[in-house]
Parts: structure tokens; C-alpha cells; sequence
């Protein structure tokens, strides 16, 4: 997909603000690994900072643990079979997830982990803070870098002009898409 | 609004998983005040958690530190000017945000923070953790109680059967909605 890099902040939040549900990947050069997260969110503008939520006995948390980074990325509704896949799936029984959901890397510029070539938009983060919360942890994360599809990004933001769906996890295999702009009123 | 409680685990945290932006109702009794959050994420199942950024500067925080409660109310498109509203405007200016915005108020059944009405969701929560973000607070609250519109709920989440639009904020001014399911293909 044909993208450009924008600068990472203010604006590179702005990829994952409308609340999609996201592909997280993760690797450390020599096996890497993709998993599916509804819950994550900005944190800060600039520097760039987000959160997400990752179960401790995943398959991929030793990855981020030994690495201290992975990739956000936010996918269009033409791959939302390969987010419900990588939610589905263990690294443990599927080694190669790009491979079984049809997906390809990309080469990040700032990270080991490798980012999905097929998602609209791809943010490269390096974790700066662990909040315990039991059987998982918040993890706060600085972001690095980010690319976005040309089409669908304008003055600083999403842009629905051209087709853009944006997928929003309902909860369990039901899913949602963002699919035009409105504007407010101001009143 | 027609509403019913639903309970706040193990789907309370549903209504805010698609990731819309939402309204944060305060209150202690004799004030209250309303403010908009994008910056929102669930934390856990059961109980329910979630998890919102607030400045520490805003109108609003004190009344969360004084109460460690908050009601979070999911709009609909119908809504959107209230949305903007809220986010543009502080409460040591405008001290009936319901007034000025067009919203009532409804009695919450564990919190004294009110809760909007003419919000298709409403979870009351509690604080039970801070984590400081030097000029913002990352608040995590247990879910209380949830309330959803009758119409618009199903098989515990979320159904746009009849007219739903939940929003997403891109940035600044701008926002976009969610107006249908997408089913994925298992691969």
C-alpha cells in the first residue's frame, strides 16, 4: 500500500483517535508475531504517546518484555478477517500470522517488529512505562514513527473521501465500521 | 431516552468498546459539569474497568477527587453539537453545560454525578487507581451500573439495526460515525 510518513507528532495519535481496533506486531529480527487489540488509546499529543492493554501469558508479551517495542496497526475493513484471525490465534500454534491471514511486512524504520504492509496506517512505538494491572499490563508507549495511506489522510487527520472504513470491535467475533465524516454544529 | 440496566460486568465495558468519544458527567450533589473524552479505553471484563486521560487543570477534576466518581455517556450522531460543545467549553464559564448544550438530567443509581439522558449509553464508575501523566491523570474506574437504550442493544453489544451512530473523533472539530456491522470471514 502507498503511504507516506508523516512526523510523529502532533499528529501521528491522531491514527489510532477515532478508536479502531488495532494489529499489534511485534518481533526482535528473527521471529516476530501479530495480535489483535480492541483496547488501546492516545495518551498525549506530542511527544506521541498511546496505550495498550497485553495479557501477561500472551504468546507475544516476552517480545515486547526483551524488545520494549511493537507496531500499531490500524486496518481498513478490506482486513478484518485477518484481525478477527490474529485475535483467534495463538504464535504458539500459527508461527508465521502474516503468512496465514495473507499479510505482509514492512520493513519499520525505527524497530525491530515488522508492520503490516495491507493497514491503512502504522505506528512504530517504544514502550516507556508498565502499569501493572494483574493478568495484564497497560503498556505506555512512546510513538516513533508513523505512516499513513496518502488517500486517506488530510489536513492533519482520517480523511473518508475515499472509501476509508474504519473497524470498531463490538466484542467477540462482531465488529463495526466508521464509514463518513459528520460535522457539529457549534452551537 | 428509554433505557435498560444492563449489568456492569462481564458486558457493561461493551459500550465503550467500539471506541466512540464520550461525555464525562461530574457532580457532588449541589454542582455538576460535563466535559468530552476520546481518550477512553475499557481495562478489564469482570468487574468491568475502564480507563480515561482528564487534565488536571480542567474545571472537572476537582470534583473527581472529591467524589473518585464520574458518569461516562455514550452519544449518538444526534448529539455530536452536545459533543463538540462539551469539549470546546469550560465550566467556570458555561456552569450548566445541560442547559446550554440542549441535555437533561438523569439520576444515576450509585454515583451522585448525574448522567445524560439523551446519551444512547451511561456507565457510572468509581475510581480505584491514578496514574500521573505529569499535567494529565490516566483515571481507572470500576464500572458501578450500565444503562443502554433498549433499541440499540443486543446479545450483549452494540446493534445498528435501528439507526445507530456512534461517533469517532478524528481530531479538532472533526468527527466520523459508525453506521453498520461487518461480519468477517474466518480464515
Amino acid at each position: 500500500m502507498n503511504k507516506i510518513t508523516i512526523e510523529s507528532a502532533p499528529n501521528g495519535y491522531r491514527l489510532i483517535n477515532p478508536g479502531a481496533v488495532v494489529i499489534i506486531s511485534v518481533g526482535d529480527g528473527s521471529q516476530d508475531n501479530l495480535f489483535s487489540v480492541t483496547w488501546n488509546m492516545p495518551l498525549r499529543r506530542d511527544p506521541g504517546m498511546l496505550a495498550i492493554l497485553s495479557g501477561k501469558r500472551h504468546y507475544s508479551y516476552p517480545f515486547i518484555e526483551r524488545t520494549g517495542e511493537f507496531g500499531v496497526n490500524i486496518p481498513g475493513a478490506e482486513i478484518v478477517d485477518a484481525v478477527l484471525g490474529c485475535g483467534r490465534t495463538t504464535g504458539s500454534k500459527v508461527p508465521d500470522k502474516f503468512e496465514r491471514f495473507g499479510l505482509t511486512r514492512r520493513k519499520a524504520d525505527t524497530i525491530k517488529a515488522p508492520l503490516v504492509n495491507e493497514a491503512v496506517g502504522n505506528l512504530e512505538c517504544r514502550v516507556c512505562q508498565v502499569v501493572d494491572m494483574g493478568a495484564s499490563s497497560l503498556l505506555i508507549a512512546q510513538i516513533l514513527a508513523a505512516h499513513v495511506a496518502e488517500d486517506h489522510f488530510k489536513d492533519g487527520g482520517w480523511c473518508y473521501d475515499n472509501g476509508l472504513e474504519l473497524v470498531h470491535h463490538l466484542g467477540g467475533d462482531k465488529f463495526a465500521v466508521s464509514t463518513r465524516e459528520i460535522t457539529p454544529n457549534k452551537v
